[in-house]
């Protein structure tokens, strides 16, 4: 079934290696990291991304900080605070980053014990993905119609460390003869579709076709697709749900088309204490991602840019999140809320 | 107001320059084209663009064929199909070249003459871009809402050799202090917004703002916008419009926030002889668009791509349909008739 992909290692005591997905997929190379600012500059380059693995890199980085900057509750403290500060949207992150540190500073763990039980639980984590992702999958290949697939940006194994949310949802289906092709978008203005997605799906061996994000409603109204499905960075009580910019817009699409739209997601992405997706803070990026690609520009020099990095998607427009405990249904302030008492967080 | 935009000369006998877009906004060379087979690959490679200058090119082009190729019937209506074929969809190619076609073949005419009445025909045409787009922007400049207004791909004197149609009206209103400011997203694969319609922005002093497509939903739904408008490249009987891919899902957004849609066109893009969307042909274009720019890509080898260069805006979710004559509003097919009765066409 193609090649595996590995995106993160961990080399205690102070080290994290990361695929640099920025030169995906023209060259395969792992960054080895081993301070705090090196972590938050990967992130905030995108040398890693995707809501799940921000969350392990995070739970990871607090075990290097710990060897980098020692054990004080005050330096934990500051490297959590630097590393929540890179990407404000995904909430994966930061909850990670809050409990590795409840990890650290719990009161019955020795000051000396705080690097080993630091590194436990990025390595639990890390166990955790894999088997959340595959519930996940599973989940969703159930309910995703049999036929083709649309999906945005990229949220596969190079987004989750595990097999992927959304991404792992089709692979699923494939792996059970229920897909038979994958549609992705090109994924403006980073390219996480044209560079990333297309990249595992080759790996993965599942027939595939690129499209210019301009070309979905088209497609959609070509019935060459049977259900649309993103993942998603934060996902509010009431089901609104941010996601890569550009997810709205399929939201909308697949509404008027009549066709599904999923949200994968694993149930760390649900922000309880968020009430609706008004509330959810949306990363505004610079002017210079549009236009043109890294160091490459065909728009004139000076112009300004309106470059969120997510858009917030109705909970009315949403079939169903699939998460690693089932598929949640509307109405979505019930079936969060009772997942909330399931889980008893 | 900012600089004027020369976009193609008539050099008779048997020449015309035309600037080639695909270079803007980098860099503004005219290319001198004295062939049919010339000026075919300019049209085919985008160099010239816009489905009004296309008209403008197709007539010029028929008069430098009579002096390439001779006046013979056989001479002329070989090249009327060859430049019929590079594009299929803009209606105003073909409907130039025909009518070119009749005025050299007309009865009465001496073959001799045929050159010079070709060019004749060619000047003609020319000067009636800049009426007819200067009063298709006082139509649409009364119909647009105050405020901002979002545009699609680029219908500026790049695409007409006029004022343009969209951008024209957009312009229009901004003469009138009626516009505020204007968003364009980046079209994607081809970037005709962030090339060409943010360089004609920025030359006549209207303050503009980029944006990925994928970001249209969010912006549509922030309040910033209170219109959408684009041009259109045919136009059905009953109102449903092919334009620029991407068109038909801003129009879905458009109606999904209550917001006006306009299309702005001259009257020469209706196809009277076309009853609806699903009888206008959609040309597809290379894989190699997608995924990258130019030579350019970011993309893993030997992906498929879906890349039509259109899609079709159905008639209910177009609030009117700007003209030179005036502005059409629903039930389409009653006013599309209506213009017919009166032109005589």
């Amino acid at each position: 079934m193609g090649e595996e992909t590995v995106v993160i290692r961990l080399l205690p005591p102070g080290a994290i290696e990361l695929l640099d997905q920025t030169l995906l997929p023209g060259e395969e190379r792992y960054l080895r990291l081993g301070t705090v600012a090196a972590i938050c500059e990967a992130i905030r380059e995108l040398r890693v991304r995707g809501a799940p693995l921000l969350g392990l890199t995070g739970a990871a980085a607090m075990a290097v900080a710990a060897n980098e900057r020692g054990v004080s509750e005050d330096a934990l403290r500051s490297a959590a605070e630097e590393l929540r500060g890179t990407r404000p949207t995904a909430v994966d992150l930061g909850a990670a980053i809050d409990s590795a540190l409840g990890v650290a500073l719990a009161l019955a763990l020795p000051r000396a014990e705080r690097p080993r039980a630091l590194w436990e639980n990025a390595r639990r984590y890390e166990a955790n993905r894999l088997a959340e992702d595959r519930a996940m999958g599973a989940a969703g290949a159930a309910v995703l119609p049999p036929g083709a697939a649309l999906t945005h940006c990229n949220t596969g194994t190079l987004a989750t460390g595990g097999i992927g949310s959304a991404l792992g949802v089709i692979r699923t289906a494939w792996e059970l003869g229920r897909l038979s092709h994958c549609f992705a978008t090109e994924t403006r203005p980073l390219w996480q579709g044209a560079r990333l997605t297309m990249w595992e799906l080759k790996r993965l061996g599942i027939p595939a076709t690129l499209l210019p994000d301009t070309a979905a409603a088209s497609l959609l109204a070509s019935g060459q697709v049977q259900a649309v499905i993103t993942g998603a960075d934060r996902i509010a009580a009431n089901g609104d749900s941010a996601n890569k910019i550009g997810t709205y817009g399929l939201a909308l699409m697949a509404a008027h088309h009549g066709l599904p739209f999923y949200i994968a997601a694993p149930v760390t992405t649900i922000d309880h204490a968020c009430a609706d997706g008004a509330h959810i803070p949306i990363e505004f990026r610079a002017a210079s991602e549009v236009g043109g690609f890294a160091r490459q520009s065909w728009t004139p020099e000076g112009m300004g840019a309106y470059n969120p990095a997510f858009d917030v998607t109705p909970a009315e427009l949403i079939t169903g999140i699939i998460t690693e405990r089932g598929v949640l249904r509307p109405p979505y302030g019930a079936s969060i809320s009772a997942l909330e008492r399931i889980s008893g967080t």
